[in-house]
């Protein structure tokens, strides 16, 4: 067999992630290489009395086609309990179901991004998104954080160097990898920035509701006037993956071009996940149920960055989240992560390196650790076998 | 706001069948336009009970992630219940679930398809697969059919006369939306076609197992022993939509270039829809539950056929489907079938105008009826109506 593939084909490579998740998937291995939520946090005892009253009061609803702007009542619900809080005056006609934020990345990049244009984001960036860009061909211009975040003065010379620029790409709440989030001043700037330039923002925002402390921002989203953000959103992190229910929060209009891509991806978003997930809301306090999400987490990000203070060895730099999933590690510029990795997996630890996260490459000591997904011992017993391979750098 | 889309957004127009679906979900419309299963055949008490068990016995696992190439076990007994009896010899290693098999049709276009590259189809063809792939901007070729399908002689000439064809892409069951079925001869050629020319056929299998009476015939991969044909199946029709489970079945080198699309597009599909369906085909036989909806559907067909007999005026037409859930209707060719259907409209009844089944267009005089989701008396009634439209232009 002799296939000829596109050649958008080509700019793509397995996600790095995804690869290990396999290799991690063994039950001795202890992973901060994921971005799993906690499964035992999970609401299965109500889920399950909620797919029980789905199947009960609207089987047949549940199980047919529905409109690809998906669920009427979950849109309303988004729109009314979870956008609304994060200062975006918004109704169901904003709101489209996508299957996980990861969709609304990927729609985003097919929707704005000609081969060859280029794609705005932080330095580093998430690693899926970046995947899902690059089957478009774009070129990326990556803008360095401080601890607020992008510096929207690098921004903004980015923007007046590239005038191909087609969508700038943030996450500002608790960035994946760094963990970092980008503050108030540096939101009203981007919305204005958007404006001024008239292009796209995509705000991804899959863990701003998971604060462990401090004050909540509002979305960049919240500050524009003109329609240029548009916000993506999920439960996967607040509630479970496993239901694949994001959203994008847009202008209408904006929102409209998204259904006709995704008539043309998948017809719609399953139909009773959309029901259960709608039906849950209204029966219980989704707030209610991330608070203690928090809790936990909170608990182990406290742990472990107790735990690489103990056990890693000096002159190292770890972030501190406020919140999310996630911290970032810098090691020595010239350690390699991936050999530190390669190590860490022979002690049945497991990290990712920071490489991919970098769109145009290059940086190779940085390493990201998960927190949310392993229990309090596996934290400390995790760390303190990394430590012990990271001393021999030191 | 003023935002410019990327090129390949000006290639793509809402469906018409679901921007018709909008329309017909007023009750009183007697709808002929969908393509909805009937959801009073839905195994509804049974899923129930699946759901209750899934959630019961390894909630975590099924609102947890899960594997890009889809849950495992499903995987299997796809291979094994629905692959197998069609000829096609495979294992879980030969599949990848989507999100329906419309997930299928748009990624087989991102996976082969360059602008201005020709893909060959039937001539009509199905109208959610042109716009998944009009994204991409190709030419396509429409190959004539006869009451056995496409004509191949046809589909040779215009492989030797386009070299720049990347794709083949077919139905060859109870075609959607001619309602036709390719012969055992074609089929085999097809393959050898395929082989010859090293280029992929996209075999698009939704109705294949819904058939009412004569021999199955085997897939088209069957006789396929180089890997160059892809099969792509769904749950939609044989059991429910709403769960959004559909596959990819095709070489294991193929399937893993898919896998690297679905990364990027959406991670994955649903981890309980999956392993619902997994456990329901466990526990029960699918088998029997097609058999109940082809003796449904077979009636309604029946019922359709001898109501536009009996009220259609003469020298209109119709396809006789051997199953599936589609006829198909030629008229003169002076007569517009997008007025016919406005006409229809105002007596309650909706086709689908035929237009957008020829993805080059020029041809008005057709349109495509569905049987499979209206009751019996509203189907007698809704041909009668229709047939009093009809009557002025005869």
């Amino acid at each position: 067999m002799e296939l000829k593939f596109a050649n958008r084909v080509s700019n793509v490579k397995a996600s790095e992630i995804r690869e290990l998740l396999k290799l991690t998937q063994q039950p001795e291995i202890i992973s901060f290489a994921g971005g799993l939520p906690a499964p035992e946090l999970f609401p299965k005892e109500k889920l399950k009395i909620i797919f029980d009253k789905v199947m009960e009061e609207s089987g047949s609803v549940a199980l047919q086609y529905t409109t690809t702007e998906g669920y009427l009542p979950l849109r309303e619900i988004i729109a009314e309990q979870r956008m609304k809080p994060s200062g975006i005056n918004c109704t169901a006609e904003n709101i489209m179901i996508t299957n996980g934020s990861q969709q609304g990345l990927e729609f985003s990049a097919r929707l704005f991004v000609n081969e060859g244009d280029v794609i705005i984001c932080e330095s580093p960036s998430y690693l899926g998104a970046i995947n899902a860009f690059k089957i478009y061909g774009p070129k990326f211009v990556e803008i360095p954080m401080d601890d607020n975040g992008m510096i929207v003065e690098e921004l903004e010379k980015a923007l007046k160097k590239y005038p191909e620029t087609k969508m700038i790409y943030t996450i500002p709440d608790f960035q994946n990898p760094s963990g970092k989030t980008m503050n108030l001043e540096r939101r009203k700037r981007i919305a204005e920035l958007a404006s001024q330039y008239k292009i796209p923002v995509i705000e991804d925002s899959p863990y701003g509701e998971l604060r462990f402390e401090g004050e909540k921002l509002p979305c960049i989203q919240s500050f524009d006037t003109e329609g240029y953000v548009i916000t993506l959103g999920t439960f996967s992190k607040t509630f479970c993956p496993g239901l694949r229910i994001g959203w994008v929060c847009a202008n209408p209009e904006i929102v409209q071009k998204y259904v006709l891509v995704k008539q043309g991806a998948d017809l719609q978003s399953g139909t009773i996940n959309q029901m259960v997930a709608a039906k849950f809301m209204q029966e219980y306090n989704l707030d209610d149920h991330i608070d203690k999400i928090i809790d936990v987490y909170k608990k182990r990000r406290d742990l472990m960055l107790d735990s690489i203070k103990k056990y890693f060895p000096e002159g190292i730099k770890v972030t501190y989240p406020e919140g999310g999933l996630f911290t970032w590690v810098e090691l020595r510029e010239d350690i390699d992560a991936r050999k530190v990795n390669m190590e860490a997996l022979k002690e049945k630890v497991a990290v990712v390196p920071g490489g991919s996260f970098f769109p145009n490459g290059g940086k190779e000591n940085y390493f990201r650790l998960n927190y949310s997904n392993m229990s309090e011992d596996k934290i400390v017993e995790g760390i303190k076998r990394l430590g012990n391979v990271l001393k021999k750098y030191y």
